[in-house]
């Protein structure tokens, strides 16, 4: 799929998710999502929550499954996702680069590399089952 | 710390957080944390979103922490948070329960629980790093 | 399958594997796996090699696969494993208890938690892939 | 630390790791290592054993913990390994390129690739707990 593909596709489905994230790139095998920095990303010490970066690791990872895998595994769901946190966000846009690892007929993993301010200050690694393709 | 010295610890910080959570027990090395069900926690298919899920059981282990180590360690930052989706959670109240593995001076290991409907729907092992303690 | 039909599945493929392994339980959801002490699994510093307790892990999860599911999934390979060491075990038998959390018709995943003394010493969540079951 | 000044540190350690591993290269943030392929590395089905994958993993991670923290880090122990096995390798040499991603006072964290006849086979995140620092 297409970044206009994708974009359409969560625009039915989600129709706020624009508020949150934009896709900034799609490689050959890669894609990079941009989480805006906005005040109710903050936690306690000025750095960026958790749970968003999680949140923005795992849709970075559902966007290039769908890129490579096309809108039939648009019901694909997380199986596992292990995240480190290296050091505290800066209250900036965090970057998200997906990388695939593997894209298999029942399972798409990759890594996620979260940046802000040139930093990585997370890494994934997120598995989606995919839906069984129909014969 | 008892339940009210963790909520009131929490209304410090985070005024609404009561809207999403509830700290529904307190073992001698566990915590029961409810999300009560509400619309915007669903995604797509009816079922209940991965990041809150994961919000859920980050939170669950935080309360843990600092139930077992006391208001000095309240700048605790997850290191690692590793989930398994097991199944997909109904349109139901999740019930995480935190159970600690190791509290040590540098990482709180623990692992959660969710259970939606009596069922397990997914299993996370959340790693906290504790600021350093004061001589 | 009964542990005398997990024993004599594992007697064909790996003849030696006696001489490392023990299964000592199995229960209606888990399998206790004890790997004896001998000297070959010291490190540096007293404590059993990680290694060693990775393998002890990931045969656990393998085994308890096996009891559920039955001798058509031999083929079952390991999709990913987490581990947690939470201390140093001692130079003595390490005990492993593993636990399915969900057994799919394609992923098996399970808990493993390692005991040494009577202390958890390390947390497993193990994923195995089961082959595609004939029709 | 040097290629030379950490095999002469295992050397005094583990007299056989010569016999399982070599040192292939080391960069400004990555170490190379190679596991040459021997019969004893095989499982049924002519694949390499995934608790030797998952020691390669581990050791790459370790020498490069060494190699940026130097050998007062030399009883830093895993705390936490994280595996994705992505396809099975061939019975051939494993490649690990363990590449730092964040070394800080207390916890090193890195990932690593291990490729069997250029395709990555598997995916590790490891992190090493670093001993306190004498002052």
């Amino acid at each position: 799929m297409t970044i206009a593909e994708i974009e359409a596709l969560m625009d039915q489905g989600f129709p706020d998710w624009r508020k949150a994230l934009e896709i900034a790139g799609l490689g050959d095998n890669d894609l990079t999502l941009r989480m805006p920095f906005r005040k109710s990303l903050l936690r306690a010490g000025g750095t960026i929550s958790g749970p968003a970066m999680m949140m923005l690791a795992d849709t970075a990872a559902y966007f290039l499954t769908l890129a490579q895998a096309g809108p039939q595994v648009a019901s694909a769901a997380t199986a596992n996702l292990d995240i480190h946190f290296l050091s505290r966000p800066k209250p900036v846009d965090v970057i998200a680069v997906a990388t695939m690892l593997r894209l298999g007929h029942r399972l798409a993993v990759s890594t996620v590399n979260l940046r802000s301010d040139d930093v990585v200050v997370a890494h994934a690694t997120v598995t989606y089952a995919l839906p069984p393709s129909k014969p």
